[in-house]
């Protein structure tokens, strides 16, 4: 495999037959890999993992994003998690001999394209971004989609290709490129979202929680619980022991406990590994060290032989 | 690659110009492949990981075998770990299209190849034992080195292969087939060896300890700390935390800290992530959520197609 890049975007639908046209697409790209998704009716969205080399992710990309906005009506949307669109956000993620540098070119072309052939507007994020505001991925979606439209009047919301103005349906698209992430969720016991709220801020970079870390609530009804949704922007230097651990401290003053958790999407080795050497006081622990790496390298190497 | 085999040879040394002698002897085989080694004064012990296809891997066992039997005199030799010969143990572990008897059939060839070629004998344990009192290494191994001239007076003492009396300077090998085990290794902060050893007792399987592990205590001098030495025989039913945590309520019956941990030798990718699902409360949990494996896997369907 010469390069390759992760796409992890995010669709704002959790029905079944929407999501199945949606990654039909994915898989119609030969040299895409779908790796993951996952989706329920509570955020009411869609995250999918692909990965393969740049032009099959870019296409796989593209055909996905306008099968969602061919297919989602916006103006039918509820859901807990903020997006101002059908196809809400699409992350490019360097993963092998490939730079956060390309993702960022990748990411203008899918938005081009994207803006083009489905006439959405598109806005570029991260490192990515324009203009330094448009750094913040929650800067862009402030309002929403239902104020999307308001929005956009202002100049500073003029968008980075497409038209000035939503899409009827589609509202607009976020992309950029970004480190690898990690999702991870909480579930506390507690159906009380005022208190999830609370923890959700004690965690929070921005509200002066762990520097690495946005988190929200969330309700899970039918389970009587409540969640902790939380992206890790850097997971190797705000660790996920530190971010459960934080949890628990701060739950704790409420009496809640800690349910259960889950990764959103996929988890980095380096991130398992990480927690082991925590929990286990495990010095100098690396993926050398882990069979199946190990056995993977040597086997590598035995073919250049 | 056809088939994948394990092999994690002890050997009684921990001289730098025998440790490179025996693994060069290894890194000759082309289709070997060294995945890890390491020793200590303390233990006075090698252990060394390698794996490959069935015929490469037997080979690359013989050789460096032979090599030790050669270089090491177990008359001069002491160490924490008991023993009873220069190759004291060589483990056959299957990884991939290979089953437990295959690994079988592999050590009793090993032993009768060995045994002849270097006139020691050799005894079978675990899966491989001819014997039900041979399954236990421990058995075989009483009174070590030290004693084995003795010892193998007794008729039940016969070896499998091999002459009925001790190498004059290589004593005897074991050699048989398991299932991949962790090594694990926790650094106590005392230097009170009795200590230590009540704790080892505290966790090992016959002594009433966890089901599938083995302890011993020692000392690392040289760190004023002692060690509680473990394999864990079978870590998917007796998980690393477990151990660890009771390592760490039984010390604390002593007021004696953890001060770190190591594996000894490669830890499996599963025991990570079973680690990572007890401590993060993380439900479902497995390799397939893990990026690399996901990536991994998804390149080599790609592949095939």
């Amino acid at each position: 495999m010469k390069n390759m890049v992760e796409c992890v975007p995010n669709f704002s639908t959790s029905q079944p037959k929407v999501v199945e046209a949606i990654l039909d697409e994915i898989k119609q790209v030969k040299a895409a890999h779908l790796l993951d998704y996952t989706y329920d009716d509570y955020y009411n969205r869609l995250v999918v993992t692909f990965a393969g080399n740049k032009n099959a992710v870019l296409k796989a990309a593209i055909d996905s994003a306008a099968k969602a906005i061919e297919l989602i009506d916006m103006n039918q949307h509820n859901g807990q998690h903020p997006r101002i669109g059908a196809v809400d956000v699409v992350p490019f993620v360097p993963i092998k001999n490939i730079n956060l540098k390309d993702c960022i070119r990748l990411a203008k072309k899918f938005g081009k394209t994207l803006a083009e052939k489905c006439n959405v507007p598109v806005y570029l994020y991260g490192e990515a971004a324009t203009k330094p505001e448009r750094r913040d991925i929650d800067w862009i979606r402030q309002g929403e989609y239902e104020n999307l439209r308001e929005n956009m009047r202002k100049p500073k919301r003029k968008p980075d290709f497409g038209p000035p103005s939503p899409h009827p349906t589609a509202g607009a698209t976020i992309t950029g490129a970004r480190k690898i992430m990690v999702g991870f969720n909480v579930n506390l016991g507690t159906a009380n979202l005022q208190v999830a709220k609370k923890i959700a801020k004690a965690l929070h970079a921005k509200k002066g929680g762990l520097a690495f870390v946005k988190a929200m609530a969330a309700e899970i009804p039918e389970k009587n619980l409540t969640q902790i949704g939380m992206s890790i922007t850097d997971f190797e230097k705000t660790p996920l022991h530190r971010v459960f651990e934080l949890v628990k401290i701060e739950a704790s003053r409420y009496n809640v406990p800690i349910v259960s958790s889950e990764f959103c999407g996929l988890a980095p080795l380096q991130a398992l590994i990480d927690n082991a050497a925590y929990y286990l006081k495990i010095d100098n622990l690396n993926e050398d060290r882990v069979l199946e790496v190990a056995m993977q390298k040597a086997a590598e190497k035995a073919k250049k032989k």
